[in-house]
């Protein structure tokens, strides 16, 4: 073991916290855990981890703690009996949660004298300690900077701002493209899965043309910041006409339109609200919080 | 001019069109167009093109004639009369429409001799004549390798399969997923704008997790083929914990939550299904023609 490694304890041992506990022993990391059920330690603990028999005991033997537990609330009943023992240490929350949970727990962790960086995990398990793998940080940049060495151990650390909830508040987001990427991908594997054509045979022509929407993604950006919209490349109202074919392709094979249904609505609105000589991306003009109510 | 390049006519001359003859031009092959009203050929002509006075003297200019007019009903108006002068050339009909369409078509072909194949360009027309752009096409594999040289001007040639009606449904599909993923996208940025984050901030961690959906599609496609969804890595009851903080979040902030709604309907739907314990890929179980009526 490298003791050039920085101490750290990882509370919570489900399959995530399992493996940031894993990926900082693979890097040589002291590695304190616990766990409400010890027996999930002891893969752990063959590996070289110490078992601490409270959370008070695991926080108390390393400057930083990772927390990654079921949610707040099972944070706050796990730490609250040791509050006490806290100032000084650092504590980055890896547990998922809402934006404004995670500045009820910068705030609660400020009044213990405990620094605090919120962040978010973009992998499953087994993509922990790939130095590919994004984790999203936020809270005090002074902080990051200090722990950015260790952090670096589960894979490649993003920080976003000063605003404790940014980290949540992304993962929510890019959550939500995930799953909007996924089902529209579904849909149309299920199409073209109608017609015979095997998922394995749809997917790479799928990521292929994904790279080019990504090219999209890039010009519409600063369209979006600055609220205008020129639909040179394609407008909002040529998209309504080329999705009727994939509506009626998808009826014709019973495939349920609810998605492109609703995508249909929302270029509709748009349109309905002046954009359809817009492009595509002025589509979030329905979707922001409406003028009126900001 | 390179004669050695094949002779290739263009019908239909609105921007997709001309930017197949300005890149067909590029390449060095003859090339010869025709459209409706005369006037949208001139910077064709100015830069070598030949303007042919009917879509029949257009079509015997060349053995290929590339077609990209308004529709399906479109093409026949223009080609009907000249019907009988086609035999023994190639059509390709770039003119988008429905699957349907394209194999009426391709029996319109037939009937008159004609060699025929399908194509879809998955690109906006400043994208025609890059080498990395996608061009689909389906029909007789014969036709397609004989031409694929001269289709090589216009993109990249993918060859999908005899049925012609393949190019159309891959492009409705491919059109589904690009609308799924820019929604996503856009919603996802309507959230972090809420809080200040500027699009052009969010995209490229966007972008950067979009190549790790990439790899979760890779995942789940043979999952697709072989109809068991092992949840592994995530299962749908977890993405249904995951995707009410994205409801809340978006709640919270004013974002319309219509899409996150769906797509937690159809999380919903494909855990009730029996599939909460296995991967995202089962929720194509619900999109997929109800089992009863296939």
């Amino acid at each position: 073991m490298n003791t050039d490694r920085q101490a750290v304890t990882v509370i919570g041992l489900g399959s995530m916290g399992s493996a940031l506990a894993a990926a900082l022993l693979d890097r040589g990391h002291p590695t304190t855990v616990w766990n409400r059920s010890a027996s999930r330690a002891r893969p752990l603990v063959d590996r070289g981890a110490r078992l601490a028999a409270t959370p008070g005991e695991a926080v108390a033997a390393s400057p930083l703690t990772l927390a990654c537990v079921l949610d707040h609330p099972a944070l706050h009943v796990v730490l609250d009996p040791f509050a006490a023992a806290l100032a000084g240490r650092t504590l980055v929350n890896l547990t998922t949660g809402a934006p404004e949970q995670a500045h009820e727990a910068a705030a609660w962790a400020g009044s213990h004298g405990l620094d605090y960086l919120d962040g978010a995990i973009m992998t499953t398990p087994p993509g922990v300690g790939n130095p590919e793998t994004m984790f999203l940080y936020s809270g005090s940049s002074a902080v990051f900077e200090a722990h950015r060495p260790t952090l670096a151990a589960l894979g490649d650390p993003l920080y976003l701002g000063a605003d404790p909830g940014l980290a949540s508040l992304y993962d929510a987001a890019l959550l939500g493209l995930m799953w909007s990427t996924m089902t529209g991908w579904l849909h149309g594997t299920a199409l073209v899965g109608a017609e015979g054509t095997p998922a394995t045979a749809f997917t790479p022509v799928a990521l292929r043309w994904l790279t080019a929407v990504a090219g999209f993604l890039t010009t519409y950006a600063p369209q979006v910041d600055a609220g205008r919209y020129p639909g040179d490349d394609a407008t909002v109202d040529v998209q309504i006409a080329a999705i009727d074919h994939l509506v009626h392709a998808a009826a014709a094979r019973g495939v349920d339109n609810a998605l492109p249904e609703l995508l249909r609505s929302a270029m509709e609105r748009a349109s309905a609200a002046g954009h359809g000589s817009d492009s595509y991306a002025s589509v979030i003009e329905v979707l922001k919080k409406p003028a009126d109510a900001r």
